[in-house]
């Protein structure tokens, strides 16, 4: 396994050194976890002309559900409780004359990059830029390993709920309820938190659970998904609470239900990530629901919950394969709720069957 | 209540006004919901020479959580789901004449900071430092009233978790237990990630809850705190898992005990920073546990779980009154556990009885 992050590593230096840097440091945690295996909390990797070093800051760390780093790489405890690693980070690339060293302007701060420049005044630091996020959209097969038992896990968890009592529950209580059982089934942790949203509330991206109690008549919206390993996933259902539907409910369903599917099959090597966007968007937009979409209609999952790609009606690129995404249309109605509906899938060519549908929990419209 | 930002903002303008500035860009999203009452997820604020607003991402926000923003301020979304405020708030500070503006170069990356300037290149950009964490030490009685009840709620949430059965139950079920009656109890949510160690792990701060169960003889040290309206406090309290402690334990628990005690009694207006740390670790430096002591004996509370002050070794000022802080030592042994006593008090002049003691659950050694 360990060569695995040496190998990434390997990438990242053709990318750099091609830009004129000798030396890079990488300080945004998953880009740290994911080249070094572990990311001790504040530490950075420092990618050098002679060796790589893991920095980290003087304090009880805990590695146990971050892994273990990589044991090729050098790992390094400021003596300071004080110190910031990105400083010494700066010193140890001056001292190796690396001359030039690339930073992710994206992730540092101006206070940090000031510090690293006053200790080590003879440095040139360039951006870094996106490169490590670009390594990490494509995944391996571990990493898609990781991805199915987190799904997995996030499908067991949503079971279970659908099993019990519901209504007279608050949205709170519900979600509460669900993180637990993520752990229960072997989650390091839920991927995000929550959201569990009813009534009025229903159908809104990333609405934080409140007081409100499940009422007969309900729309009933989660969105939940487990960390396993780093890797985390997610899904999004809606259910209508009682025993059978009003139309309005139907028809919302049916229509976001025709847009997910739309924008799922479109998933596939070579589609334009804006493309993907359209197959849903356009079906929402039609229907009259332009006011309030989301803006993307999806993006990229790994050892960030949000990460590149978005499919989104600006976003430039296509999809290659193995890069799991999420597809998550949704229309609020203000005053009256709303459907999301959100799966993870793995994009794959057609000729291996197409989209790998990793949340499996169905998409009817369920009456509980 | 809406004043009270508007008075906030105006000891601001003072500071940033008196280096030069004309405007202030607050990013930092406890320091934004300090200042406008609400901090919508991506929103910064803009103090400007004519008017304050508050510049929020174009994404469904729901603010029920986070509270109202202050009605005196301008609210502004931007119109393309992929800008940036603080993008838009250099070009609305170069528009209105502004010359120069402050903003957190702490918090502000460097890619933001270059593409700040790359829209509003006449306009130039200072440090407004840590001025809005240095307004925030002090809390005001409102605060105070928040930190309270965040307390009452947590030693409420431990009481009930100390009237079960403890043994073979594992960490992470524990920690979860923990959360959920927080919030049972009218928490907006955990302050910070509940720990739960036992045995060997016990004594260790901020620990992540493994899945090793409770067992007869070991220590049990718990860490929580509540989050309430923002507002966050902590507590930490070892225990004894059967009938009768061992005699280590009892003698780690007595030093432990002592030495908080020591920093909580040092707690005065006045009071070094350093003098309130050393009061804890001299006693444990001088029994032979100066290795792997936390780099601070305590730290300040309010809307963050960890801003200042530090009380540790190489801080530098002095203890007002008012000010919440943590006193948290310890002693963790490895392979055998160890013990942590964390509170959460409030500076007070002796006249008025000294140190407020908002986390009451007792310290004695419990056997469970």
């Amino acid at each position: 396994m360990s060569e695995v992050y040496a190998v990434r590593r390997g990438l990242l230096r053709d990318r750099y050194a091609a830009a004129g840097s000798a030396a890079a440091l990488v300080s945004r945690p998953a880009n740290v976890r994911y080249l070094a295996g572990a990311a001790p909390p504040g530490a950075v990797l420092l990618l050098g002309p002679r060796e790589d070093v893991l920095l980290c800051p003087r304090a009880p760390s805990d590695h146990s559900v971050h892994g273990s780093p990589d044991e090729q790489l050098r790992l390094s405890i400021l003596p300071d409780p004080a110190g910031d690693p990105v400083v010494a980070a700066a010193g140890l690339a001056l001292s190796s004359d690396a001359g030039s060293l690339s930073v992710e302007e994206n992730d540092l701060t101006v206070a940090r990059h000031r510090a690293m420049l006053s200790v080590a005044p003879g440095l040139r630091l360039a951006d870094l830029g996106l490169a490590v996020q670009q390594l990490r959209i494509v995944k391996d097969e571990e990493e898609l390993a990781c991805l199915r038992i987190a799904a997995e896990i996030t499908d067991h968890a949503l079971g279970e709920l659908l099993e019990s009592i519901l209504v007279g529950r608050t949205e709170r209580h519900l979600a509460l309820e669900l993180e637990r059982r993520l752990v229960d089934h072997g989650a390091d942790g839920p991927a995000f938190p929550t959201s569990v949203g009813t009534g009025p509330n229903s159908g809104r991206g990333r609405h934080r659970p409140s007081d409100r109690r499940v009422e007969e008549g309900d729309f009933l919206s989660v969105c939940l998904g487990a960390n396993y390993r780093g890797y985390r996933c997610e899904i999004g259902r809606t259910f209508v609470i009682g025993t059978s539907p009003a139309d309005w409910q139907i028809d919302l369903y049916d229509l976001v239900f025709a847009a997910q599917r739309g924008a799922r099959e479109a998933l596939v090597p070579g589609a334009a990530y804006r493309d993907v966007d359209r197959a849903a968007r356009q079906l929402l937009d039609s229907a009259g629901h332009s006011e309030g979409l989301q803006p993307a209609t999806g993006h990229g999952v790994g050892l960030e919950i949000d990460e590149d790609p978005q499919l989104a009606p600006t976003a430039m690129g296509k999809l290659d394969a193995c890069v799991p995404v999420t597809v998550e249309p949704g229309v609020h109605l203000p005053g009256r709720g709303g459907v999301r509906i959100d799966d993870t899938l793995v994009v794959r060519p057609e000729a291996d069957g197409g989209p790998e549908l990793l949340t499996i929990t169905t998409k009817e419209l369920l009456a509980l």
